[in-house]
Order: C-alpha cells, then structure tokens, then sequence
C-alpha cells in the first residue's frame, strides 16, 4: 500500500526549495519538460495504448474513449500547454495590495504559493501535465491521483516529466503521483490534511460527491457541467443553431458541452425542426418536454431527471418556456452553476439573463464550449470550480496561489 | 427540533431579494439595526447576565468569561461595527477584471454575494452583530448558530435585529439563528450543501476540528492563533517588552493573542528578566526551555506540548534559539498559520521573517494584536482565517463575495 505520510513528508521537504527558485529557473525546467514530452511521444503513446485496450475492452463509452485517448497532436497541446505557462509572468511575490495605517503600520498584501496541491482526476492523462506545469509554476507541490483507465498513461507523463526536472537540478517530488488503484488509499489521501493545503477533483459527479463527504482538506469543487442554451424569442435563430450544434457536439465528453436546451416558445416552431436538422449528421438524441414533441413529432419523450443529467453523450434535452423568467428559474433549479447561454438579440434580455443566472461563466450569443483556460488566455487550466469559495470557472495560475499580509511597524502595540 | 432543511429553504428564498437591493437601501438598513442595538442595550445586557450567571456557576475559566461579557461599551462598539459596515462602499457588482479575446468576445469578471454563509461560533456575542452586518452588506443571508454558552445573549441580539429590519420592509429571514443546543442539530446543519455556500466555524481548536472533519460545505477554518514573538539578537529591547506586553496581556482570551516567545540565546540575559519584570504585575506564568530557565531560575519547566498549546490565558511559553533559522523553524512547526512577529532592528532579518514564517500575518516591531478586521481598515471582520484557501487572515466585506465570468460575444463558436 503506498505511503501516503511519506509522499506528504516528501512534498512538504520541497516546499523551501520550491520558495526560492526563480521565475527563470522554473520556466526553464517547464521548458524542458515540454520538450521531453514531444521528444518521448512514443513511450507515452504506448502507454495510452495499453490504458486504450484495457478501455475498449471493458466496454467504456465513446466519450469516455475520447477523453481517455492520447495523440501525437494531444501530447503536442500538453506540451504546448507547459510553454504557454513557462512564458506566463511569474505572479508569485505580486504585491496585491498596500495600505498604510492612522498608527503607521504599512501593510502589504502579498501573493504566495498554496503549498502543497493534491488533484484526483479521472480519465483524462493530459490533466497530468496541465496540473504540473501550473502547480510548480505558482511554486506549489503538487501530488495527483489519476484514475484507474489512465494508470500507464499518467504513470508515463509523471516518469518523463520527473526525469526531465531532475535533469534541471530540480527535486522531482515537486510531482508525486499516486499509482495505487485502491479506494482506500484515495479516501486516504483525501484525509492528508496535514501536507496537503488544497484537493481539486476533476472528474464525474460520484467522484467530486465521494471528494466533499470525505476530504478534511480544504476543496475545490470541478468539472459537472449540466450546462444549457437559451434560445430566446429575439434570437437571431442561425446563430442559435450554430452555438447549439458547436456546444452540443464540438466535443461530447467536456464539461462545457451543452446538455439541454431551452427554448422560447415564440421561437420553437421556427426553431426547433432547424435544429433538428442541424444535429440530424451528428446523430443526436433529442430529449423533449411537451411543448417540444408538439412540433418535433418524432423526438423522445424527457422525463424530470433529464433535465439534471449531464450527458457527457450525443444527448440533448429540450424544454420549452413562455418567458424569460420561467428560463432563468428552470437553468437555476437545474445547472450546476458551470456555464449557461442565452442567444438573444434583446440587450435587456441578455443583461437580465446575465445577472439573475447563477453560474461561473454566463455567456451572450457565445458557445459555452469557451469555459476553458487556455479559451480565457490563463495559458491552461487545472479546472473549472464550480463552487463559489475562493475561485469559479476556469482556473488558471492566480487560482492556485494564496496570499499574506506583511506588516512593519516601529512598535505599535494596540491601545 | 430545529427544522434545518425550512431555514435552509427560507434562507434562499431571500436571495433573490437580496441581489435587488440597493447600497442604500442595504446601509439604510444597517444604520437602523445599529440605532436599535443601542436603544435597546438594556434587554440585551439583561439576557447577557443570564448567560454570565450561567457561566460563573459552571466555573467558566476567566478568559472565557471576558469573551462572553457584554457591557453598553461593547453593545455600542456592535453598533459602531454595524454604522462602519453602512459606511463601507459596496463591493457588490464591482467589474474586477476585463478582458477581450483575439475572437472578440468580451469577458467581465463581476463581483457577486456567496449566497448563504453559515457561522458556526463559540461565547463572543459580539459576532453575532458582527457577521450579521458583514454578510447583510455584501448580499449574504446568513444562518447563525452560537455557543449553548451565549444563547440567551445571541437570541437578543437577533431578536432586536431581525425586528429593526422588519422595520425597513426587509425580510427578517436575511439573518436567521438556530436556537438549538442539541450537538446532533450543530453536526446536521454543517452538511446543510444544498443551501448553505460557505461554513465558517470561529472557537475553539476543537469546534474547528468538528467542522473541518463533518462538513461537507465548503470552510474557512478561522480562529485558532499560537501567535509568537521573536525577539532577535538585534532586537530594540525596550520595544520587544513592550510588544510582548502588549501582545500577551492586553486581552486573553482572543486569537491574536501572544502565546509563545521566542528568544535568540545573544539576548536573553538582557532581556528575559525586564520581560519578567515588565508582565510581573499581570500575574503572567513562564513556562520556559532549559535556556530561558538559566536565566529565568524560577520559570517553570516548559514542555513539548507547551509550545503548541493556545492558552488564551495570562501564560507565556519561552523557547530560546541560536539562530534567526531556528527561531523560524521552529515558529513554522508550531504556530497555527496565525499572527507572527519579529522584533529586529535588522532589516534583513525581518525580510527573511517575513518571507520565510508561514502565517496569515507576519510583523515587524509590532504586537500581533494588530491582526482584526477594524485595525485593518476593513470596518468589521467575520473571522481571522488560517487556511490558505480564498481568504487569509482578517475576513471583511470582500472576503465574503464571489465572482462571476459575464461573457457577450456576437455568435462566436469554438473551432
């Protein structure tokens, strides 16, 4: 069984180290690490194979295969995803703020590494690298839990990048992966409280579910998107039609992807059989509420529990409104506060849309597929927290910093 | 019993009210509690002698009992708080950050409330006006529940409240307390996630430890506080005295209290017999390593537990060291992440302090009781966090927000 105290010991040692290295010394070693990655694709892509036949045989859903999936191409964004980071300022040190006091105390708020990082993930072995590079970039330690499908995948990201570090003069256990497969040792690690300053799951709702009931550390909550479009009575309905297609099937297995659609009914009759035929290439289920099947026939009846399910699948759930209000309220009771849309030529109906639903990221005539760190300009992301505390949507580097207040006076003592 | 799941429901009810109502309206509303506190001061200082009746027939050490006190000075310092709040501007709506892509879209990061903060606290009725107020301004609603120690204290404080606000045509359900003493109602309210966003427990080591360890809403640990002194071999003596006196003596029982001294070896023949001469008149027990003691010949024996113990009480452990490292290291083992300070008249000892300590807070030449809400400028404080998650230190207005990602765009999809 793996030690966990030990892996804890060990990230809490580099923590010193990792304070006083240079902006440059750590966008050196990034550097390198990407290199290393395009430069042994071959090692890790055979890794991947291994995790993909285990995959395929098992029987794991198409958009589970594509998350899981790496590529000669997938290997190069990771890479070119450490790069963006190295070329990122450093915003460790950053002076956030500065205030002097009536008494003369000068206080200055300053930015400093989270400390140690622990991330449990599931299937998809580019997060291994992404969490990297922006872990050690913010001068955090960072331990990972990947899933069981992803075992060699990330076993093989985690050996290249600590080889390539070392071959910097930089102690690998800045990255420490967990490469045991038991429940026990991950709820376990969920309870290192006193290494680990922050846990951020990335995967499906059980995992983020089983993540809160169990950790004592401090969490931050990703990944579930129920996300929907609204399609408004002022839409421009081309536009609509092609934020939907793009958020609903640019990519199934994300958790920005749209799951349900909601539409006007002024607009349904025009609406509806467009889309229906703007999806029909893509082979997408569509799941309606009455208003829907009155104009599209043939589609599938939605029961409640549709419209809470993130599909993560060519599914989409259509439910009809007579107002904006009664929009916003079913979004509210149904999201899970990731990332919403309205499609509206109406300023007022979008302002109002924007300010009443709550989410992490409410967009205006856009896909929500643009919840995304790099789509942000942060350089990467090592999620997308959908909780309210500390940070929401996309997290780049500034997410995973923390700060202090450093105070010089010249002995003030408190009246 | 309580009815968690109906406060729960009454508390989001509000929300939407919440987010319509103006910074005036909001302050208006402040201004007028602050009124009502003070006319009525005479009930709530009659329900506080119960609850101080209770405690000196329980034995309540005397720390304790000066934190559940109330007199028409700390009612008015309530007030006070509450006009300070009023005062404040309104952070709510505020545009923290804007940005436009290379596609065009155009991205707002907009300040927003939380939503429903839960305080979860132990004898100081002072919070309950305090959190109210700070929750109120920033658009929360807020469920409290305080100490079985203050109940008839707490429920005054908020039956004045919530009438002052009925007053103002707000609903009283803004600021609910639950009444109960029962620890099974105190366990079920922290896993109270589907309506309650943030959970901030203020008390004791071990109420932290239950909230940390049940709760599955997202905390801020707040309030545990091991604060040190470090007195430096190029320490100005006479402020070091002072800023000790100060830090240990001049109120006990409160987190930012100093608990522990430590001494570099050069100096404590000069200064440990003026410390001790300097806290003799407060009855201040030394507790002190073998180094102190051959100075301090009649100093009690300090032992290992002593130097992580928070005794918010007229006790000072005493540990002497050879080196600034030691006098770091040492701190970094045995604080609780708190209020730190060095007394130096070396610049570049205290850099190094004050980079290297890990703590919320970190001072040179001066007392560690600087570490509140008010002494910051923040107008009030819900708590001194010690977790590196969103907040750090003293909690005001700002640490009490979230944010959201407002993104307009002109039919813009992902490539």
């Amino acid at each position: 069984m793996t030690d966990l105290q030990t892996m804890g010991k060990k990230a809490a040692a580099v923590k010193p180290f990792l304070q006083r290295l240079s902006a440059g010394e750590k966008n050196k070693a990034l550097m390198h690490g990407a290199e290393m990655l395009v430069r042994r694709a071959a090692e890790i892509l055979s890794a991947n194979e291994r995790d993909m036949e285990t995959a395929q045989r098992n029987g794991m859903s198409a958009g589970m295969q594509d998350r899981l999936r790496l590529t000669e191409e997938r290997i190069g964004a990771m890479a070119e995803g450490l790069r963006q980071v190295a070329e990122l300022p450093d915003c460790i040190g950053e002076v956030m703020e500065e205030l002097e006091r009536p008494n003369g105390l000068k206080i200055k708020k300053v930015r400093v590494p989270m400390g140690v990082i622990g991330i449990i993930y599931e299937a998809r072995p580019n997060v291994t690298a992404d969490a990297f590079g922006l872990c050690f970039k913010t001068g955090n330690a960072v331990i990972l839990k990947g899933g069981s499908d992803a075992l060699y995948s990330n076993a093989a990201v985690v050996k290249v990048l600590r080889e390539a570090l070392e071959e910097q003069s930089v102690p690998p256990d800045v990255l420490q992966l967990i490469e045991d497969t038991d429940r026990q040792v991950t709820v376990a690690f969920m309870k290192l409280k006193e290494y680990v300053d922050l846990l951020i799951p990335r995967g499906s709702a059980g995992l983020i579910r089983s993540v809160v009931e169990n950790s004592t550390i401090p969490v931050i909550e990703t990944g579930t998107g129920n996300c929907h479009v609204y399609v408004d009575k002022d839409a421009d309905l081309e536009m609509a039609a092609e934020i939907v297609y793009n958020a609903k099937t640019q990519r199934i297995g994300v958790c920005n992807a749209c799951e349900s659609l909601v539409v006007h009914s002024k607009v349904r009759e025009a609406f509806l059989p467009r889309l229906a035929e703007a999806l029909a290439p893509k082979n997408v289920e569509l799941r309606g509420d009455e208003g829907t099947r009155e104009i599209l026939t043939d589609c599938t009846p939605a029961v409640e529990e549709d419209f809470g399910k993130e599909y993560l699948d060519y599914i989409l759930s259509i439910k009809t409104v007579d107002s904006l209000d009664e929009a916003v309220s079913h979004i509210n009771r149904y999201n899970t506060k990731h990332s919403e849309c309205i499609v509206t030529e109406n300023a007022q109906a979008a302002e109002k849309f924007l300010n009443e639903v709550d989410a992490a990221c409410v967009y205006w005539n856009a896909s929500t597929r643009f919840t995304d760190g790099f789509e942000f300009g942060f350089g990467a992301e090592i999620g997308i927290s959908t909780q309210k505390l500390h940070a929401r949507g996309p997290m780049g580097l500034r997410e995973l910093t923390s700060y202090k207040y450093l105070i010089a006076g010249n002995g003030q003592v408190r009246a």
